[in-house]
């Protein structure tokens, strides 16, 4: 028997709110009976969704929380009114040990700066970052940072390929994943010095546990050229809104061109069966959620304008991330590489 | 009747030379009667190649020249090395007034660095850009600086908002054509400093070329929701390559989503209009072509793996460029704007 994996959910968060967070625990928990959860939110709107999922209910837990933190709060705001939020509640509960993972699909600004404060970053990490999951044409990839912070020296950088490794390893069952660190192109300029200097680092240093591929370029990444792409965060985030862009361009393109001749209408109502793969490879909801890395517990960012389905997804995530001992063992190889990396530039 | 363009051409650039580069230049003209060509070249290998096109040989004539640049040299053995090649003459036809507009399909960083040394910068430009057409849902938009250099101060960013613009005029006809920062979504840290202060620049500068919309996340880029995306070459070059790796990716699922059964099949057969149509929206071919933006003359970089269609993309729009005088009203604007953005912060 699989031991519970306890799931704290901010329940009032996303754009949605209770109707989509507790519609998507019962997805999840459908796929994963032992999941537990602990909703942190106002009793009677909580309580009145969870009517409508007795197999969720008899698995859940409700704990009222007078507060809703904002959509458009400011993170200062945020941290300054915070306590006692259903946000704050279900962050405090993973410290408390209560819940192995946090899932919320609140302002990301204000559920990064509530972790870091509740949670505290790990030893030796100066900045946590944001980590996502990027389909790519066989299976996915991590990509690393996609928005905690701007810029990343190069001490940073190589933290972050320790910690995309950790969580490569965790999700995709890969004991050495292999690493890229995101570039340009463009010989003269290859990179600024951060980028370079982490470069060097990482391939230097031996030992790691990971398969540094050096630089990879943005077309990469779909590619599946590497399990985990480390780039700061300006970029990182730029990218990856960039690629969910450009897929929703193409699947514009595409619903116009079947429409266009009767032909193509006969045509693709034949062939809905392929229509209907492509669907589903192209659903951003499949791999919806951010993960926190780098604090010592774990939290989920979910999309907040997701539905059940996609806020599924991002419990999926949490309860494998929940399954694996990421933290023990992300901790144990920064306690082992964090200092080794750059050895040479110490001051 | 339309006073003939003169096109110097780098007739040994890219990785199949004049094949390319001399097919794409008679498909080019057959759109652009008025296009003349000077060919920089080895004579015997850019005459075996005209004779197989008699009207373009009718408007053509070929230099010599002995050296070309290897698509791998390094941009400061490519200035030491350069002179007499077939790239820096193309250039340098342009310096010379000989010739509108220099295309080549050569290295980036080489083209770049000698199209610096010969044209120069324009007085107040410290950086020149590479600025590229991205296609969006409904038509085009210019996305700036896409490589050319890493980072950019705020004084920088809001000098390619400008440039952006005079080429967002020149291409799309609008005079006053909407420019967005591309930025980050996350509220705590939104954008650094620079790109925060180029955007209270445009914002508070009056009277300026353009329609100054704000910023913008990457995903809005393909959307088209402005005509001029302004943002960093890092962070620019990967959301570019981003993209492009995007839309290969969905192309490889919608083919094995099309091969997977007989219905499928057949319906991909019926609807194969569609698809064409749906190709030539996603042909990368269809806007090949980088603006070296910020010189004292227009030099466009084709891809160097493309073949003659994309070649030709990228010498119409040489050709478009240089009907539109985009150099002297570009000098205009930033006689009369540069020093007016940002006054507020001039030492």
């Amino acid at each position: 028997m699989i031991a519970p994996r306890t799931i704290a959910l901010d329940a009032m968060s996303g754009d949605h709110g209770p109707s989509v967070v507790i519609h998507g625990a019962s997805i999840s928990l459908s796929r994963h009976p032992a999941l537990e959860f602990i909703l942190f939110g106002n009793e009677q709107a909580v309580s009145a969704e969870l009517d409508k999922f007795p197999a969720l209910a008899k698995r859940s837990r409700i704990v009222h929380t007078e507060t809703v933190i904002a959509m458009d709060a400011k993170p200062s705001q945020a941290l300054r009114r915070g306590k006692g939020s259903s946000m704050w509640e279900s962050i405090a509960e993973v410290k408390r040990d209560e819940a192995h993972v946090a899932v919320s699909a609140g302002n990301t600004g204000a559920l990064m700066a509530m972790s870091k404060l509740i949670l505290r970053p790990m030893a030796a990490i100066e900045r946590p970052v944001i980590a996502a999951l990027w389909p790519t044409i066989n299976s996915e990839c991590i990509v690393l940072d996609v928005g905690a912070n701007i810029g990343a020296n190069a001490r940073q950088l190589a933290d972050f390929a320790l910690m995309g490794a950790a969580m490569a390893r965790a999700l995709f069952h890969i004991e050495n994943p292999t690493v890229g660190l995101l570039n340009v192109g463009v010989e003269e300029i290859k990179g600024n010095e951060d980028v370079r200097q982490a470069h060097v680092w990482l391939k230097q240093t031996t030992g790691l546990p990971l398969d540094y591929r050096g630089f990879i370029e943005g077309d990469q990444i779909g590619q599946g050229s590497v399990d985990v792409v480390v780039v700061e965060g300006f970029a990182g985030n730029i990218a990856l809104k960039t690629a969910e862009g450009t897929a929703k361009q193409i699947g514009r393109y595409l619903k116009d061109a079947m429409q266009r001749t009767w032909f193509s209408r006969v045509g693709a109502a034949l062939a809905r069966g392929g229509f209907r793969m492509l669907r589903y490879k192209m659903d951003p909801r499949r791999v919806n959620g951010g993960t926190f890395l780098g604090l010592n517990g774990i939290v989920i960012k979910s999309h907040g304008g997701t539905d059940a389905l996609g806020f599924a997804s991002a419990i999926d995530l949490g309860y494998e991330m929940a399954q694996t001992g990421l933290i023990e063992r992300l901790a144990a190889d920064l306690d082992t590489f964090h200092h080794r990396i750059g050895q040479d530039a110490a001051e």
